[in-house]
Protein backbone atom coordinates (compact mmCIF):
# COMPACT_ATOMS: atom_id res chain seq x y z
CA UNK A 1 0.00 0.00 0.00
CA UNK A 2 1.28 3.00 -0.59
CA UNK A 3 2.19 5.77 2.26
CA UNK A 4 -1.20 8.31 2.25
CA UNK A 5 0.06 11.89 2.63
CA UNK A 6 -1.53 15.32 2.89
CA UNK A 7 -4.98 15.90 0.87
CA UNK A 8 -4.01 17.64 -2.41
CA UNK A 9 -8.29 18.43 -3.25
CA UNK A 10 -11.67 17.17 -2.25
CA UNK A 11 -14.59 16.91 -4.71
CA UNK A 12 -18.19 16.04 -4.04
CA UNK A 13 -17.81 12.29 -4.32
CA UNK A 14 -13.86 12.01 -3.65
CA UNK A 15 -10.62 13.07 -1.89
CA UNK A 16 -7.13 12.96 -3.59
CA UNK A 17 -4.16 12.25 -1.62
CA UNK A 18 -1.11 12.91 -2.35
CA UNK A 19 1.55 9.46 -1.59
CA UNK A 20 5.53 9.03 -0.90
CA UNK A 21 5.49 8.54 -4.61
CA UNK A 22 5.19 12.41 -6.51
CA UNK A 23 3.96 10.71 -9.30
CA UNK A 24 0.80 9.14 -7.80
CA UNK A 25 -2.08 9.98 -5.84
CA UNK A 26 -4.70 7.97 -3.77
CA UNK A 27 -8.35 8.54 -5.04
CA UNK A 28 -10.65 7.94 -1.64
CA UNK A 29 -14.13 7.81 -3.34
CA UNK A 30 -16.78 9.15 -0.19
CA UNK A 31 -20.45 8.27 0.79
CA UNK A 32 -21.10 11.97 0.49
CA UNK A 33 -23.47 13.34 -2.45
CA UNK A 34 -23.73 16.79 -3.15
CA UNK A 35 -26.11 18.47 -5.59
CA UNK A 36 -27.24 22.15 -6.71
CA UNK A 37 -23.66 23.19 -5.78
CA UNK A 38 -23.61 22.27 -2.26
CA UNK A 39 -27.64 23.12 -1.36
CA UNK A 40 -28.46 19.41 -0.76
CA UNK A 41 -26.54 17.27 0.86
CA UNK A 42 -26.57 13.56 2.01
CA UNK A 43 -25.17 10.26 2.52
CA UNK A 44 -25.38 7.23 0.35
CA UNK A 45 -24.07 4.32 2.13
CA UNK A 46 -22.06 2.34 -0.13
CA UNK A 47 -21.94 4.75 -2.85
CA UNK A 48 -17.94 5.19 -2.23
CA UNK A 49 -17.13 1.35 -2.87
CA UNK A 50 -19.29 1.41 -6.02
CA UNK A 51 -17.87 4.22 -7.49
CA UNK A 52 -14.84 2.68 -6.94
CA UNK A 53 -15.36 -0.38 -8.79
CA UNK A 54 -17.24 1.60 -11.45
CA UNK A 55 -14.26 4.02 -12.44
CA UNK A 56 -11.63 0.57 -11.99
CA UNK A 57 -14.31 -0.28 -14.70
CA UNK A 58 -14.75 2.15 -17.21
CA UNK A 59 -10.98 3.35 -16.64
CA UNK A 60 -9.64 0.26 -17.79
CA UNK A 61 -12.01 -0.38 -20.53
CA UNK A 62 -10.73 3.53 -21.83
CA UNK A 63 -7.06 2.38 -22.00
CA UNK A 64 -8.27 -1.10 -23.83
CA UNK A 65 -10.00 1.67 -26.01
CA UNK A 66 -6.47 3.51 -26.55
CA UNK A 67 -7.48 6.07 -24.50
CA UNK A 68 -5.04 6.65 -21.85
CA UNK A 69 -5.78 7.74 -18.14
CA UNK A 70 -4.81 8.35 -14.83
CA UNK A 71 -6.21 5.06 -13.20
CA UNK A 72 -3.50 2.62 -12.37
CA UNK A 73 -5.16 0.20 -9.85
CA UNK A 74 -7.77 -0.30 -7.07
CA UNK A 75 -5.54 -0.44 -3.31
CA UNK A 76 -8.93 -1.85 -1.28
CA UNK A 77 -12.74 -1.15 -1.90
CA UNK A 78 -13.02 2.62 -1.50
CA UNK A 79 -9.50 3.57 -2.96
CA UNK A 80 -7.57 3.29 -6.18
CA UNK A 81 -3.82 4.72 -7.27
CA UNK A 82 -3.56 7.10 -10.16
CA UNK A 83 -1.13 8.98 -11.75
CA UNK A 84 -0.84 12.22 -10.01
CA UNK A 85 -1.73 15.10 -12.73
CA UNK A 86 -1.51 18.61 -13.12
CA UNK A 87 -5.22 19.28 -13.59
CA UNK A 88 -6.64 22.00 -15.80
CA UNK A 89 -9.23 24.07 -14.22
CA UNK A 90 -12.06 22.98 -16.06
CA UNK A 91 -14.27 20.22 -16.36
CA UNK A 92 -15.63 19.19 -19.99
CA UNK A 93 -19.66 18.21 -20.55
CA UNK A 94 -20.33 15.73 -23.11
CA UNK A 95 -24.43 15.68 -23.68
CA UNK A 96 -26.08 13.07 -26.08
CA UNK A 97 -29.59 14.13 -24.98
CA UNK A 98 -30.82 17.31 -23.06
CA UNK A 99 -31.32 17.07 -19.61
CA UNK A 100 -30.61 19.62 -16.74
CA UNK A 101 -28.76 22.39 -17.16
CA UNK A 102 -29.10 22.36 -20.87
CA UNK A 103 -32.54 22.66 -21.01
CA UNK A 104 -33.00 25.44 -18.66
CA UNK A 105 -30.21 27.25 -21.12
CA UNK A 106 -31.73 26.70 -24.39
CA UNK A 107 -35.29 25.67 -23.97
CA UNK A 108 -35.11 22.54 -25.45
CA UNK A 109 -36.99 19.46 -23.84
CA UNK A 110 -35.69 17.22 -21.71
CA UNK A 111 -34.65 14.19 -23.53
CA UNK A 112 -34.30 15.20 -26.97
CA UNK A 113 -31.68 13.69 -28.98
CA UNK A 114 -29.05 15.47 -30.20
CA UNK A 115 -27.50 14.85 -33.42
CA UNK A 116 -24.36 16.13 -32.68
CA UNK A 117 -22.80 15.58 -29.25
CA UNK A 118 -22.91 18.91 -27.23
CA UNK A 119 -19.59 19.66 -25.87
CA UNK A 120 -18.91 22.21 -22.73
CA UNK A 121 -16.03 23.82 -20.91
CA UNK A 122 -17.18 24.58 -17.46
CA UNK A 123 -14.53 26.11 -14.98
CA UNK A 124 -14.27 24.46 -11.76
CA UNK A 125 -13.77 27.76 -9.86
CA UNK A 126 -16.45 31.01 -10.52
CA UNK A 127 -17.91 33.59 -8.30
CA UNK A 128 -21.25 32.29 -10.60
CA UNK A 129 -23.99 30.53 -8.92
CA UNK A 130 -24.50 28.25 -12.18
CA UNK A 131 -22.18 26.35 -14.03
CA UNK A 132 -19.32 28.54 -15.18
CA UNK A 133 -20.03 27.69 -19.25
CA UNK A 134 -17.07 29.10 -21.20
CA UNK A 135 -15.82 28.69 -25.17
CA UNK A 136 -12.08 28.34 -26.00
CA UNK A 137 -11.99 32.04 -26.15
CA UNK A 138 -12.01 31.97 -22.39
CA UNK A 139 -9.88 29.42 -21.95
CA UNK A 140 -6.95 31.36 -23.86
CA UNK A 141 -7.35 34.11 -21.85
CA UNK A 142 -7.18 32.97 -18.70
CA UNK A 143 -4.27 30.58 -19.95
CA UNK A 144 -5.69 27.61 -18.79
CA UNK A 145 -4.99 26.06 -21.80
CA UNK A 146 -3.15 25.87 -25.04
CA UNK A 147 -5.45 25.63 -28.37
CA UNK A 148 -3.51 22.14 -29.25
CA UNK A 149 -4.50 21.55 -25.64
CA UNK A 150 -7.97 22.84 -26.25
CA UNK A 151 -8.40 20.49 -29.76
CA UNK A 152 -7.34 17.58 -28.04
CA UNK A 153 -9.20 17.40 -24.90
CA UNK A 154 -12.58 18.04 -28.10
CA UNK A 155 -10.96 15.03 -29.61
CA UNK A 156 -10.19 12.73 -26.97
CA UNK A 157 -14.07 14.00 -25.10
CA UNK A 158 -16.15 12.86 -28.45
CA UNK A 159 -13.81 10.15 -28.80
CA UNK A 160 -14.56 8.61 -24.85
CA UNK A 161 -18.31 9.54 -25.57
CA UNK A 162 -18.21 6.96 -28.24
CA UNK A 163 -16.40 4.53 -26.39
CA UNK A 164 -18.42 4.42 -23.46
CA UNK A 165 -21.90 5.85 -25.13
CA UNK A 166 -21.50 2.49 -27.46
CA UNK A 167 -20.63 0.17 -24.52
CA UNK A 168 -23.04 1.24 -22.30
CA UNK A 169 -25.50 0.52 -24.88
CA UNK A 170 -24.52 -3.42 -24.75
CA UNK A 171 -25.57 -3.37 -21.28
CA UNK A 172 -28.88 -1.66 -21.84
CA UNK A 173 -28.10 1.93 -20.25
CA UNK A 174 -27.99 5.00 -21.91
CA UNK A 175 -25.51 7.44 -21.74
CA UNK A 176 -27.21 10.99 -21.42
CA UNK A 177 -24.50 12.88 -20.47
CA UNK A 178 -21.26 12.93 -18.27
CA UNK A 179 -18.34 15.38 -17.03
CA UNK A 180 -14.32 14.39 -17.08
CA UNK A 181 -11.79 16.72 -16.00
CA UNK A 182 -8.21 16.32 -17.66
CA UNK A 183 -5.08 16.69 -16.57
CA UNK A 184 -1.25 17.12 -17.55
CA UNK A 185 0.86 14.55 -17.06
CA UNK A 186 4.77 15.28 -18.05
CA UNK A 187 3.40 17.72 -21.01
CA UNK A 188 0.62 15.07 -22.13
CA UNK A 189 -3.33 15.24 -21.53
CA UNK A 190 -4.73 12.75 -19.46
CA UNK A 191 -8.53 11.85 -18.83
CA UNK A 192 -8.13 11.25 -14.82
CA UNK A 193 -10.92 12.75 -12.24
CA UNK A 194 -13.42 10.53 -12.25
CA UNK A 195 -16.98 8.85 -14.51
CA UNK A 196 -19.53 7.69 -12.45
CA UNK A 197 -23.48 7.94 -11.45
CA UNK A 198 -22.34 10.85 -9.55
CA UNK A 199 -20.85 12.44 -13.04
CA UNK A 200 -22.78 11.21 -15.51
CA UNK A 201 -26.63 10.63 -16.47
CA UNK A 202 -27.27 6.90 -17.24
CA UNK A 203 -30.82 6.11 -18.32
CA UNK A 204 -31.91 2.30 -18.19
CA UNK A 205 -32.50 2.05 -22.47
CA UNK A 206 -35.67 0.70 -22.41
CA UNK A 207 -37.84 2.29 -19.42
CA UNK A 208 -35.50 5.58 -19.67
CA UNK A 209 -35.35 5.39 -15.66
CA UNK A 210 -32.08 7.38 -14.03
CA UNK A 211 -29.34 5.28 -12.82
CA UNK A 212 -27.57 8.06 -11.82
CA UNK A 213 -27.28 11.08 -8.76
CA UNK A 214 -30.41 12.63 -10.59
CA UNK A 215 -32.44 9.87 -8.10
CA UNK A 216 -30.65 11.35 -5.52
CA UNK A 217 -31.18 14.93 -6.92
CA UNK A 218 -35.42 14.48 -7.59
CA UNK A 219 -36.17 12.40 -4.31
CA UNK A 220 -36.73 9.71 -6.64
CA UNK A 221 -35.71 6.62 -4.05
CA UNK A 222 -33.88 4.25 -4.65
CA UNK A 223 -30.17 5.78 -5.00
CA UNK A 224 -28.03 2.88 -4.05
CA UNK A 225 -29.56 0.38 -5.58
CA UNK A 226 -29.39 2.40 -9.01
CA UNK A 227 -25.87 2.75 -8.44
CA UNK A 228 -25.40 -0.84 -7.71
CA UNK A 229 -27.35 -2.09 -10.69
CA UNK A 230 -25.05 -0.11 -12.96
CA UNK A 231 -22.40 -1.98 -11.89
CA UNK A 232 -23.91 -5.64 -11.62
CA UNK A 233 -24.76 -4.81 -15.39
CA UNK A 234 -21.07 -3.66 -16.10
CA UNK A 235 -20.31 -6.70 -14.10
CA UNK A 236 -22.40 -9.43 -15.72
CA UNK A 237 -20.57 -8.35 -19.60
CA UNK A 238 -17.03 -8.41 -17.97
CA UNK A 239 -16.94 -11.62 -16.54
CA UNK B 1 -41.77 58.72 -44.95
CA UNK B 2 -42.13 55.10 -44.95
CA UNK B 3 -45.38 53.91 -43.53
CA UNK B 4 -45.01 52.73 -39.11
CA UNK B 5 -47.04 49.03 -39.00
CA UNK B 6 -47.19 46.77 -36.10
CA UNK B 7 -44.63 46.29 -33.66
CA UNK B 8 -41.87 43.32 -34.36
CA UNK B 9 -39.79 43.68 -31.26
CA UNK B 10 -38.98 45.69 -28.59
CA UNK B 11 -35.43 45.92 -27.01
CA UNK B 12 -33.73 47.56 -23.75
CA UNK B 13 -32.83 50.83 -25.98
CA UNK B 14 -35.27 50.58 -29.24
CA UNK B 15 -38.62 49.52 -31.14
CA UNK B 16 -38.91 47.84 -33.96
CA UNK B 17 -41.56 48.43 -36.63
CA UNK B 18 -42.50 46.77 -39.62
CA UNK B 19 -43.48 49.29 -43.15
CA UNK B 20 -45.82 49.06 -45.99
CA UNK B 21 -42.30 47.29 -47.29
CA UNK B 22 -41.84 43.91 -46.35
CA UNK B 23 -38.10 44.52 -46.95
CA UNK B 24 -37.66 47.71 -44.31
CA UNK B 25 -38.28 48.07 -40.93
CA UNK B 26 -37.74 51.47 -38.95
CA UNK B 27 -35.95 51.49 -35.84
CA UNK B 28 -36.79 54.04 -32.69
CA UNK B 29 -34.56 55.18 -30.37
CA UNK B 30 -36.09 55.37 -27.03
CA UNK B 31 -34.67 57.01 -23.75
CA UNK B 32 -35.45 54.66 -21.73
CA UNK B 33 -32.27 52.63 -19.97
CA UNK B 34 -32.48 49.23 -18.48
CA UNK B 35 -30.02 47.26 -16.64
CA UNK B 36 -29.19 43.89 -14.78
CA UNK B 37 -31.79 41.75 -16.68
CA UNK B 38 -34.55 44.99 -16.41
CA UNK B 39 -34.27 44.72 -12.35
CA UNK B 40 -32.90 48.51 -13.27
CA UNK B 41 -34.96 50.80 -15.55
CA UNK B 42 -34.91 54.66 -15.98
CA UNK B 43 -34.88 57.52 -18.51
CA UNK B 44 -31.92 59.23 -19.81
CA UNK B 45 -33.33 62.02 -21.62
CA UNK B 46 -32.02 62.70 -25.46
CA UNK B 47 -30.54 59.37 -25.14
CA UNK B 48 -32.48 57.97 -27.90
CA UNK B 49 -31.29 60.72 -30.30
CA UNK B 50 -27.81 60.48 -29.86
CA UNK B 51 -28.22 56.16 -30.23
CA UNK B 52 -29.88 57.05 -33.52
CA UNK B 53 -26.96 58.78 -34.79
CA UNK B 54 -24.03 57.02 -33.36
CA UNK B 55 -25.57 53.82 -35.09
CA UNK B 56 -25.95 56.05 -38.14
CA UNK B 57 -22.66 57.14 -37.94
CA UNK B 58 -21.09 53.70 -37.44
CA UNK B 59 -23.21 51.56 -39.45
CA UNK B 60 -21.87 54.15 -42.27
CA UNK B 61 -18.43 53.46 -41.52
CA UNK B 62 -18.55 49.79 -41.45
CA UNK B 63 -20.00 49.72 -44.92
CA UNK B 64 -17.51 52.04 -46.19
CA UNK B 65 -14.83 49.19 -44.66
CA UNK B 66 -16.81 46.71 -46.73
CA UNK B 67 -19.24 45.01 -43.58
CA UNK B 68 -22.95 44.82 -45.12
CA UNK B 69 -25.37 45.68 -42.86
CA UNK B 70 -29.03 46.24 -42.18
CA UNK B 71 -28.65 49.96 -42.11
CA UNK B 72 -30.37 52.50 -45.19
CA UNK B 73 -31.02 56.14 -43.56
CA UNK B 74 -32.12 58.02 -40.83
CA UNK B 75 -35.85 59.19 -40.63
CA UNK B 76 -35.53 61.46 -38.27
CA UNK B 77 -34.21 62.44 -34.81
CA UNK B 78 -35.15 59.18 -33.46
CA UNK B 79 -35.62 57.07 -36.51
CA UNK B 80 -33.60 55.02 -39.30
CA UNK B 81 -34.73 53.00 -41.94
CA UNK B 82 -33.11 49.29 -42.42
CA UNK B 83 -33.56 45.56 -44.26
CA UNK B 84 -35.75 43.93 -42.32
CA UNK B 85 -33.90 40.71 -41.63
CA UNK B 86 -35.00 37.85 -39.44
CA UNK B 87 -32.64 37.88 -36.96
CA UNK B 88 -30.81 35.41 -35.13
CA UNK B 89 -31.77 34.25 -31.55
CA UNK B 90 -28.44 35.11 -30.04
CA UNK B 91 -26.12 37.87 -29.79
CA UNK B 92 -22.61 38.27 -30.35
CA UNK B 93 -20.32 39.58 -27.59
CA UNK B 94 -16.41 40.91 -28.53
CA UNK B 95 -14.69 41.73 -25.88
CA UNK B 96 -10.90 43.35 -26.02
CA UNK B 97 -10.53 43.94 -22.21
CA UNK B 98 -11.86 42.16 -19.03
CA UNK B 99 -15.26 44.25 -17.88
CA UNK B 100 -18.64 43.18 -16.32
CA UNK B 101 -19.69 39.26 -16.77
CA UNK B 102 -16.77 37.90 -17.81
CA UNK B 103 -14.81 39.31 -14.41
CA UNK B 104 -17.18 37.32 -12.82
CA UNK B 105 -17.52 34.23 -15.13
CA UNK B 106 -13.91 33.78 -15.07
CA UNK B 107 -12.00 35.72 -11.88
CA UNK B 108 -9.57 37.97 -14.55
CA UNK B 109 -9.69 40.89 -13.24
CA UNK B 110 -11.54 43.83 -14.42
CA UNK B 111 -9.21 46.18 -17.17
CA UNK B 112 -7.21 43.03 -18.35
CA UNK B 113 -6.61 43.72 -21.67
CA UNK B 114 -6.83 40.16 -23.69
CA UNK B 115 -4.32 39.39 -26.15
CA UNK B 116 -6.85 37.76 -28.25
CA UNK B 117 -10.37 39.01 -28.53
CA UNK B 118 -12.32 37.15 -26.33
CA UNK B 119 -16.03 35.80 -28.63
CA UNK B 120 -19.15 35.15 -26.85
CA UNK B 121 -22.69 33.45 -28.16
CA UNK B 122 -25.38 34.51 -25.75
CA UNK B 123 -29.08 33.49 -26.53
CA UNK B 124 -31.82 36.41 -26.25
CA UNK B 125 -34.12 34.05 -24.85
CA UNK B 126 -33.58 31.76 -22.06
CA UNK B 127 -34.62 30.96 -18.61
CA UNK B 128 -31.33 31.90 -16.68
CA UNK B 129 -30.97 34.32 -14.42
CA UNK B 130 -27.28 35.26 -16.13
CA UNK B 131 -26.19 35.80 -19.70
CA UNK B 132 -27.30 32.18 -21.22
CA UNK B 133 -23.87 31.58 -22.79
CA UNK B 134 -23.61 29.01 -25.58
CA UNK B 135 -21.41 27.64 -27.77
CA UNK B 136 -21.25 25.96 -31.27
CA UNK B 137 -22.42 22.77 -30.12
CA UNK B 138 -25.64 24.09 -28.40
CA UNK B 139 -26.44 26.41 -31.52
CA UNK B 140 -26.03 23.69 -33.83
CA UNK B 141 -27.88 21.42 -31.55
CA UNK B 142 -31.09 23.94 -31.05
CA UNK B 143 -30.57 24.81 -35.18
CA UNK B 144 -29.95 28.35 -34.48
CA UNK B 145 -27.65 28.86 -37.48
CA UNK B 146 -25.50 26.08 -39.45
CA UNK B 147 -21.79 25.72 -38.81
CA UNK B 148 -21.49 28.14 -41.77
CA UNK B 149 -23.24 30.53 -40.35
CA UNK B 150 -21.57 30.34 -37.59
CA UNK B 151 -18.40 30.74 -38.73
CA UNK B 152 -19.01 33.46 -41.00
CA UNK B 153 -20.42 35.32 -37.75
CA UNK B 154 -17.63 34.77 -35.91
CA UNK B 155 -14.97 35.91 -39.09
CA UNK B 156 -17.36 39.06 -39.29
CA UNK B 157 -17.86 39.84 -35.31
CA UNK B 158 -13.84 39.80 -35.60
CA UNK B 159 -13.38 42.14 -38.24
CA UNK B 160 -16.10 44.56 -37.21
CA UNK B 161 -14.39 44.34 -33.89
CA UNK B 162 -11.23 45.69 -35.81
CA UNK B 163 -12.78 48.37 -37.68
CA UNK B 164 -14.42 49.75 -34.67
CA UNK B 165 -11.61 49.50 -32.32
CA UNK B 166 -9.59 51.42 -34.83
CA UNK B 167 -12.02 53.70 -35.75
CA UNK B 168 -12.43 54.73 -31.89
CA UNK B 169 -9.09 54.80 -31.14
CA UNK B 170 -8.41 57.27 -33.38
CA UNK B 171 -11.30 59.43 -31.07
CA UNK B 172 -9.24 58.69 -27.89
CA UNK B 173 -12.14 55.82 -27.25
CA UNK B 174 -11.02 52.29 -26.05
CA UNK B 175 -13.73 49.50 -27.24
CA UNK B 176 -13.64 47.50 -24.42
CA UNK B 177 -16.60 45.39 -25.64
CA UNK B 178 -19.87 45.10 -27.48
CA UNK B 179 -22.82 43.51 -28.45
CA UNK B 180 -24.28 42.73 -31.64
CA UNK B 181 -26.98 40.98 -33.49
CA UNK B 182 -26.67 39.17 -36.95
CA UNK B 183 -29.71 38.37 -38.83
CA UNK B 184 -30.50 36.57 -42.38
CA UNK B 185 -31.14 39.07 -45.29
CA UNK B 186 -32.31 36.83 -48.52
CA UNK B 187 -29.42 33.89 -47.27
CA UNK B 188 -27.11 36.23 -46.24
CA UNK B 189 -26.01 36.82 -43.03
CA UNK B 190 -26.01 40.75 -41.95
CA UNK B 191 -24.83 43.21 -38.99
CA UNK B 192 -28.19 44.34 -37.59
CA UNK B 193 -29.51 45.60 -34.42
CA UNK B 194 -27.64 48.51 -33.05
CA UNK B 195 -23.73 49.65 -31.54
CA UNK B 196 -24.13 52.53 -28.98
CA UNK B 197 -23.13 53.11 -25.33
CA UNK B 198 -26.60 51.48 -24.69
CA UNK B 199 -24.88 47.85 -26.28
CA UNK B 200 -20.93 48.54 -25.79
CA UNK B 201 -17.99 49.47 -23.69
CA UNK B 202 -16.47 52.17 -24.03
CA UNK B 203 -13.85 53.90 -21.87
CA UNK B 204 -11.72 57.09 -22.46
CA UNK B 205 -8.39 55.99 -23.50
CA UNK B 206 -6.57 58.20 -21.52
CA UNK B 207 -8.60 58.41 -18.64
CA UNK B 208 -10.61 54.78 -18.34
CA UNK B 209 -13.47 56.83 -17.36
CA UNK B 210 -16.56 54.43 -18.90
CA UNK B 211 -18.28 56.50 -21.88
CA UNK B 212 -21.52 54.39 -21.88
CA UNK B 213 -24.53 52.74 -20.00
CA UNK B 214 -21.74 51.49 -17.41
CA UNK B 215 -22.38 55.48 -15.94
CA UNK B 216 -26.21 54.05 -15.72
CA UNK B 217 -25.97 50.98 -13.70
CA UNK B 218 -23.56 52.38 -11.82
CA UNK B 219 -24.68 55.33 -10.86
CA UNK B 220 -21.41 57.32 -12.07
CA UNK B 221 -23.41 60.03 -13.21
CA UNK B 222 -23.43 62.05 -16.38
CA UNK B 223 -25.02 59.48 -18.32
CA UNK B 224 -26.46 61.51 -21.35
CA UNK B 225 -23.12 63.94 -21.40
CA UNK B 226 -20.99 60.69 -21.31
CA UNK B 227 -23.44 59.50 -24.70
CA UNK B 228 -22.82 63.07 -26.07
CA UNK B 229 -19.31 63.05 -25.48
CA UNK B 230 -18.93 60.08 -27.81
CA UNK B 231 -21.00 61.01 -30.44
CA UNK B 232 -19.03 64.73 -30.06
CA UNK B 233 -16.13 62.89 -31.06
CA UNK B 234 -17.41 61.51 -33.52
CA UNK B 235 -18.57 64.00 -35.50
CA UNK B 236 -15.52 66.10 -34.85
CA UNK B 237 -13.46 63.38 -36.65
CA UNK B 238 -16.17 62.43 -39.81
CA UNK B 239 -16.86 66.10 -40.38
Amino acid sequence: MPEIRELIREGKGKRVYATEDPEKAVVYYKDEAMAFHGLKRGRILGKGEINNAICQHLFTLLKEHGVDNHFLRTLDARQSLVLRCEMMPFAVKIRNRVAGGMHIRTGLPVGMKLEQPVIEFVLKESEMDVDALVNHTHLLAMKAATMEEIEEIRALSKRINEILSNYMSEINIELIDFRIEFGRYHGKILLADEISPDTARFWDSSTHEPLDIDRFKRDLGDVKEAYQEVLHRMMGISE
